[in-house]
């Protein structure tokens, strides 16, 4: 046996690829949902530039974009709007399970069991025919808003707010976060954030997604692995730290000794540069617009604007770094009355509908995602003599 | 702005490197804890070879092996013991979620959400502090157990049986499983396939907690993830699915027609074959000693030693495949009163010592695990003239 052992052992050798750490620059797999645009300066959702779809789409257009590929028609888009507003109500079981959790539990360790457990009253969650993963694709994607919003309100010893199957799905989001209505304009800001935060390539949790979906597990397996990887503070959270700094800074005088300072001391300066936009962020513009408007009749919008372009001014002067997306969400949702802790479920809310595209694409054209490892520790060990084999108990 | 602009893209142009698909055969990064040995014959955990542990050690020095990278002294196994044992608990609020469960529910979505919610309880989880990472592991190790059994358990509507913290984990954990205490030999064949179950390099599930860690997400998270990827059918599942075919086989005599029967199908016989091993899987030898001295005493196990080496010199023969370790843990779970639906959760029970090895080897040289996708969808779409930018609100 020992012959042929080897012999087969030389045949089958085969050839490994030494990736480098972190994956950085490897390309993995096709995607047709989201990707750089060919100049390299903008993402691009399904073939259309992010900043025009952020401007000019509803929440439900977009996600409907990203899951079939297309622009909805006006049927197409109402009836999966119904559905999506129907769907954001949850089972009652959800919110006793967040009443059982501690007022401290972080708010996305809260999303990641809803979705999970979730996952358990749904009796079709192991159907991975076609029409159901779409089924659940919009039962995940409704469903997020109310159990990060709810969860949140829960735990913190708030009432729920339960969504309100007659309003659109980002106002009604809001509303579920902020426990008001929120304004038009806020509510279409906060749209407009949702669509900028939907999606962006092979991201760590993006990556966890179709890592999970490789396996032919379940949707909710995947996108409960999606949140717990988004948790992660060198993924998610950056929004929030830009908006702690800024309350740090507090008024545009004092901007420039504390960035000269933290610079000066080798800190990294939160919402700051981007692997891929190098000069500027496109969806910084889309966000700033809405912060401007919202300045037109708030004077503590202005004063953030005014400090935002100080720091942004600074920033490009001292180390030719552009301010990224999280830069300017985090006063926008800060003006809006939404707790700091809740920004980073909010990017859940919205880059589920990435995750579900994801796994649906991911199934299309399915192989085990299954790296190799390399072993370096050491080899040829042998038991101390005390450790042989068991007796026959 | 755009000069420069494409000459910053320039000097930063990036290498991309194309992966195989499944990043099949792609050394993603370094480890010291398992690895096929230089020979390409078996696996090793920490230098020793995976047949060797599985004979000679307990779960407990196993368990500490992995996480410690050395045996440990006969005062290290006490404590580490003691604490196991101890951590085994797991607070009423568990049990109560599990009763909120339908009867249906998949035994693995049972056990993420366990897990996770167990996540929302640990004031601790997100202290990532090298002292309370393997404070974590042991918990996690230890709790999965509880959470496995009982979960299944108090959904199917049979009472819990609570963990004993006087016993060893093993022991105890396949005692709540089943309902009753094992004999010996059940208990020290269920020990040995744990340790075999331990590790096995990057595979999906544990390459997912590598990704979800590289975020610096919690340890929860991570373990979660790996639940949710070897729910998956391509990852978990082999033994079940290989214990389905047994019993339908049925009988040694009926064991040929029904393999050619399905080879001519061109259908895959489960528990035959393995990426690394292509002529013996060194885990099946110790497998199957234990299901020998079950068959000293017990016919049934006489019946499926015959059947299942009737199979594997009919395979061997027929397609010069070697069986795998499912194909010898299946009788043994069955003779054992295992319900087949709690093979994978148990595969957990085991692999969660590798998971959580894996995540603090990941976070002690870290870098996010963040590939490139090739984008092949369409590009420069234009929105039609009736969805052009919102009016201000």
């Amino acid at each position: 046996m020992s012959s042929l052992s080897s012999q087969l052992q030389k045949t089958v050798e085969p050839q490994y690829i030494r990736a480098p750490k972190g994956l950085q620059n490897v390309i993995v797999d096709q995607t047709r949902i989201s990707g750089v645009d060919p100049k390299g300066e903008t993402t691009i959702y399904r073939g259309y530039l992010i900043e025009d779809l952020a401007r000019a789409l509803t929440f439900e257009e977009a996600a409907f974009l990203f899951l079939y590929g297309h622009l909805p028609s006006e049927e197409e888009v109402k009836e999966f709007s119904q559905k999506l507003n129907r769907e954001r109500v949850v089972p009652e079981e959800v919110y006793e399970i967040f009443e059982k959790m501690p007022r401290t539990t972080h708010p996305m360790a809260i999303l990641r069991t809803g979705i999970s457990f979730l996952g358990t009253l749904d009796e079709k969650a192991d159907d991975l025919s076609k029409e159901n993963l779409y089924e659940t694709a919009i039962k995940l994607i409704a469903k997020t808003a109310t159990i990060a919003a709810n969860g949140y309100r829960i735990t913190r010893g708030m009432e729920p707010v339960k969504p309100d199957p007659s309003l659109p799905h980002a106002l009604d989001s809001l509303r579920m976060i902020i426990g008001r209505e929120p304004s038009k304009l806020e509510a279409r800001a906060f749209e407009s954030s949702l669509i900028l935060y939907m999606d962006h390539g092979f991201n760590a949790s993006t990556f966890t997604v179709r890592v999970i979906a490789s396996t032919l597990s379940d949707m909710y397996s995947a996108v409960t692995g999606g949140v717990g990887a988004l948790k992660g503070p060198l993924h998610g959270g950056a929004n929030e730290k830009a908006m702690y700094m800024l309350l740090e800074i507090g008024s545009k005088e004092k901007a420039r000794q504390y960035i000269l300072d933290k610079l000066a001391r080798k800190e990294k300066i939160m919402g700051f540069g981007h692997r891929v936009y190098k000069v500027k962020d496109p969806r910084v513009d889309v966000a700033k617009e809405y912060l401007r408007k919202m300045a037109k009749t708030n004077p503590e919008a202005q004063k953030y604007l005014e400090l935002c372009e100080e720091i942004e001014k600074i920033m490009w002067e001292q180390k030719k770094l552009p301010a990224n997306i999280d830069f300017y969400t985090a006063p926008l949702y800060y003006l809006m009355g939404i707790p700091i802790e809740m920004y980073t479920p909010i990017f859940a809310m919205a880059r589920v509908v990435g995750w579900t595209s994801h796994y649906i694409e991911q199934l299309e054209n399915n192989k085990i995602i299954r790296p190799k490892e390399e072993y370096v520790g050491p080899v040829g060990l042998k038991l101390p003599p005390e450790k042989q084999p068991k007796e026959d108990p």
